[in-house]
């Protein structure tokens, strides 16, 4: 156990955070771990846009959904996969490919989740906004993502105002396989769904009776923003 | 500063490792670490196979186009976009979005920065291996992955056997964005260019004289594996 382990296991998502800023330096600290993560073939086909106008924020927490902490974190960074980089320095770059969707994906996370790390170690907290995916377009057309850019999702940072307890996540022995993908365990399940039931029973905040199995059959009974297909062919991006 | 950052920001890939094993309480908090990441909405669709045979971690580092450290490296790893476990539990759970590939990529990337830097605050090293998406049908055969579960790459963990430097990436000044995307200033990437050109001249190991921006445009100006369009498809992703 180290206090690296420490932060780690201690992550839990912060959505109220106090007035106070974050000193440049620090934030800087921060986007330097961020890109400081690996990427994939050394493409390097990340780009973040700082967004720190109250008129922006405010459009952004509505296209997300109506999320205030957009508005109220002290830094909000929109994390983008982004190939128009490349064609930028290249014209004839071959892209498209459903690959290439991947590595941005892949490698904005990567950077994404060194950047909450640092914050957390540094005392502050942090939620990521996937909402943006709500309004793809909107969020593009507003930070002036031209093609072969896509919004993934944002990030809330500040000093937190609260102080939730972590969640409990699914047990290693069903999410880690050995040698071959196993079949869930339905005993381990009930266990976990058990948990889960028994964290929102007591939780401090917005407490509800669920258990996970419930709570993502009723996610998985909806569709999962179908638009975003179109959308992303658009942007030029799964075109082949 | 604090070791947090410090491991963040000392991170290069390590791709030669002692024969000395992971203890099996350090790989547990290894792999704790990784489940404490965030989680899209709670939807938890990231499996994970630790690959440990001789036989399979051969097939695995031949799969990745040769890469020996799959098989020389203390603990193997892949990491797994899984709707198959949702589907277990609901089966008639609405699948196939793109949304979902999305949602898996970035998650499945989270959880495997946090057990990298996990086991890095520790003194273990560690390389991404997103060379298994070069025969993804293959390694999906090998590790029994059924429909709506795909793998995304993998990860070798083990005791440092090199200490190289780490490698410069792009700037903040390029990667960071204020308020609105920005074009490249061909300035800032001429510097970046030379610096990168005196990284590899100079570094210990695999000296070469290539600039950034000759890197890719030689690795865009081919196809990026274009077979990975109807290998989602075929495993029930990117289907709408």
């Amino acid at each position: 156990m180290n206090s690296t382990i420490n932060t780690l296991l201690s992550h839990r998502s912060i959505r109220s955070f106090t007035e106070q800023p974050i000193d440049s330096s620090l934030l800087d600290t921060i986007l330097n771990c961020g890109l400081a993560a690996s990427s994939s073939s050394f493409i390097q086909c990340v780009s973040v846009v700082r967004v720190s106008t109250a008129e922006n924020r405010s459009k952004l927490a509505e296209y997300a959904g109506g999320q205030p902490y957009v508005e109220s974190c002290s830094e909000f960074l929109v994390f983008c996969a982004d190939y128009n980089r490349h064609q930028q320095i290249h014209p004839e770059a071959q892209l498209g490919f459903t690959e290439q969707t991947l590595i941005g994906s892949i490698d904005a996370a990567m950077m994404a989740q060194n950047c909450l790390t640092a914050a957390e170690s540094l005392g502050l907290g942090g939620v990521y906004i996937g909402g943006l995916r709500n309004n793809p377009h909107k969020v593009t057309e507003l930070l002036a993502l031209p093609k072969h850019v896509i919004p993934l999702f944002g990030l809330c940072l500040g000093y937190p105002n609260q102080n939730p307890e972590t969640k409990p996540r699914l047990p290693k022995s069903i999410v880690v396989h050995q040698e071959h993908y196993q079949p869930i365990s339905l005993d381990e399940l009930a266990q976990y769904d058990a948990h889960i039931q028994d964290y929102y029973a007591t939780r401090t905040d917005n407490k509800k009776a669920v258990s996970w199995s419930t709570q993502i059959t009723q996610t998985l009974s909806k569709e999962a923003r179908p638009f975003m297909h179109d959308f992303l062919q658009k942007q030029g991006f799964n075109t082949k």
